[in-house]
């Protein structure tokens, strides 16, 4: 016989299919689906975990349960953007502060911060293990964690990536203060002041100051918002000049969530070869795919031209954004040679996020939060994307992801996502302008927005659209 | 009446006054010290505890107590270095690293080490604090602590520096991961390639290796290891070629422990302003006087040319090694542009030790602390500066420092100070070479020692005499 929590399940989710509850509705409070149907607490709870195993619902963060959208809304995908000359700087370094402050104002519903809700992290357990640590390890504030870090964790993270294909041992990782720094370093490690670094655009705002902070010139190619950069368009670059390395996201990336085709990987390792350039692979997201296949990494591909393959991860976006515990992986001489300038750059890390986070993924803890974590990801984003299919005005586009959280918005004609971002402030809700994602422009009608973020995301979308509908045009077009 | 301890203290200091009780020797363990005087624990506790408070003795971690040198020893303090043409670079590197490694080892004794041993921090304290913060703040792993960092702290940080003579409030910190990542973000805006930055000769490695990763020319300004540089060393460089910053440690430098005299501070800051040199001023001793009266900063007298004097300093020396909390000071809009270069460095720090920091700062615990710290610190140099006079062979001369942990010792012509690290390694002891402390050589035979160290100082110290009486001598001249 069904069991009973199945019996209701089902109910509610032929009521949610015949359009009886809506997308964006609330499901019943426990309490009252208690008192409707007879039923116990649990029995009700696990009528729900059982819709949000589905993809039907999902669970609102202290409030219950909404009902998700049932299809894909019907817009098309951003446009590949076309980087123009523009260069905001200073507006630029005003606006990414901005929206990193952003986060730490409670009053605000941060769909412009790159990092999911607190609520989505596993927070008891990791108070636990962390009183646990301090218990056994008594000298762990006392000691410093030297480069490369911690041993332990940095086997874990080779296990991680042998397990998604990629040769890889503990003396090839180096730990670092978050990918941020890991990002920093290597492209210090590869570029010299005025060599030619290639990016993808749109791009990681940190990717684009570290590659500047190096001396580089950066070359902004353009990806398409589903499958990244074609890598014909590196080679055509290299054709008029030389381009020392190239910074890819192939897992997720920021902030369009494009995943790289498996099929594209070995053209890319192939034009990287042939025109000697390095690749730094930033993989941040390579744990978020929400069908629990992590992608291969590229650096997994073997090359045979002596330049190097680094690869840049943290456990930021995934298990603790407090703790700065980011890794490079590198084959040596590299890896020592990135272990220098870690010394010269931050000395060490903060040793207990690197000792929390060693034993997380040892006991697969992290593993586990991970399944639980991905799903609500992608609910939070199947909410934001049925929402701006309501509430944004006709013309807008936006990206579908496959993992991660983020969704890449394109604007109508006319509409100016650095506008949009004052003006939304001003509601209470930051964004990310699209002008944050390249150096060039050409993204003025782009916003980037936050799937994993606390709040009512349809209501939040409700105001955005509202504001774009009206009064936020672009300020070059007025 | 005098109290029942302070008769008990009396006749102890008596009997190491008149050599009854030689220095090195340990004193009778609390228990028999109660039977043969028929005593309570507290008593004599308390009477231990007043010997160490007149520095007639040191405690020994979880070991009893142990007299110190009545008086200083009477060796020379080492020459004023003259910076040669070397450049050790990639054996250099190592050194570093394996200095840095050895903390990690256990089996070491940790002389090489820049930091004092665990058992001189409050860990206890810093354990029930923790717990407590996770209690109180549910999301804190899951926070980021984006620049400038936690307001409270930064606002502990402007007090304490207040309280020392300089005029700064909380908006002119930034928090960084550790003085190391504050010092390399200051030579990055300060110094373009090419540029020249003077520094002291000696001076801490990483204050070298942050200019180069400039790209900086670093000029070696020989300093005394009592004074520190004669500001017209600076001058005269400038006569030749402009100099774009200069790096100085005022107050107990690294490694030689010179404290710059108060009387000279003012010439300091004329000569910078006379020939236009910013000042970045690395403070991380600055809480370190062994008398209590923490200098005034260099960075507190007002200078009118426009260009900035930054402060440097962090907690990892004085209350949170493994928490990487350092910060820069700068009036604006130094500040700002320094915060936007951290945030393509780290992008953020930790979260927990900046909170944490706050909380021991804010509460008096980190004052309290100090307090026992520093007289643990110069207990321990004490016992060091002893040791050597005792074991090593004639003409070896040292520092003789107010402040800090550091001892600064030249060994005897035709020894060499690399060949001693390598040989002290094999008796498992750790030392730092003076080779590391400049890019210019000329330092081949000093070493530093720390007197914060672990384990039995006075041992250590009879192995390395041994080894320089015997074996290590100058590999240049065989």
């Amino acid at each position: 016989m069904e069991p009973r929590y199945r019996t209701i399940a089902g109910q509610l989710a032929r009521s949610i299919r015949e359009g009886l509850l809506r997308p964006g509705e609330r499901l019943p409070s426990l309490r009252s689906l208690c008192r409707d149907e007879g039923t116990s607490l649990m029995t009700a709870l696990a009528a729900y975990r059982h819709l949000e195993d589905q993809g039907l619902v999902q669970a609102l963060p202290r409030s219950g349960y909404q009902v998700l959208a049932r299809e894909r809304p019907p817009l098309a995908p951003p446009a590949t953007p076309r980087p123009g000359r523009a260069d905001l700087s200073r507006e630029r370094a005003d606006i990414i502060a901005k929206t990193l402050a952003a986060v730490a104002d409670p009053g605000l519903v941060p769909l412009g911060f790159g990092c999911p809700s607190p609520e989505l992290f596993p927070l008891g357990s990791l108070r636990r293990l962390t009183a646990s640590l301090l218990n056994r390890r008594r000298e762990l504030w006392a000691s410093y964690s030297s480069p490369p870090g911690n041993l332990e964790l940095r086997r874990q993270v080779a296990r991680r990536l042998q397990a998604r294909g990629m040769a890889v041992d503990a003396d090839q990782v180096l730990l670092t203060t978050g990918a941020m720094e890991a990002l920093a370093l290597s492209l210090r490690l590869l570029a010299d002041p005025g060599d030619r670094v290639a990016v993808e655009c749109p791009t990681f705002f940190g990717i684009l100051d570290a590659a500047r902070n190096a001396g580089a010139q950066v070359l902004e190619l353009p990806g398409d918002p589903r499958d990244g950069v074609d890598p014909a368009r590196l080679d055509a670059a290299c054709r008029r000049r030389p381009v020392r390395a190239a910074v890819l996201m192939p897992a997720f990336a920021n902030p369009t969530g494009s995943l790289m085709p498996e099929a594209r990987k070995r053209a890319w390792m192939d034009t990287l070869e042939a025109r000697g350039v390095a690749l730094v692979e930033d993989d941040i997201y390579g744990d978020l795919a929400w069908d629990g296949h992590k992608p291969v990494p590229l650096c997994a591909l073997p090359r045979r031209d002596g330049l190097p393959n680094l690869l840049v991860g943290s456990l930021s976006k995934t298990l603790l954004p407090g703790g700065r515990v980011g890794y490079v992986v590198a084959p040596s001489p590299w890896i020592e040679r990135l272990a220098d300038l870690k010394s010269a750059s931050t000395l060490a890390n903060a040793t207990l996020p690197e000792l929390l986070a060693a034993e997380c993924l040892a006991s697969g803890l992290f593993e586990r939060h991970l399944r639980r974590f991905t799903g609500r990801l992608q609910a939070g984003v199947g909410v934001l994307r049925d929402s701006v299919a309501r509430h944004f005005p006709p013309g807008t586009r936006m990206s579908d992801p496959r993992g991660g959280y983020l969704l890449w918005v394109e604007l109508p004609r006319e509409r100016d996502g650095l506008a949009l971002f004052h003006a939304a402030l001003e509601r209470r809700i930051s964004i990310a302008p699209g002008c944050l994602f390249t150096l060039g422009g050409g993204l003025d009608r782009f916003i980037r927005l936050n799937g994993g973020a606390a709040g009512d995301l349809d209501r939040a979308a409700a105001v955005l659209g509202g504001l774009v509908k009206g009064s936020c045009q672009n300020r070059s077009k007025p």
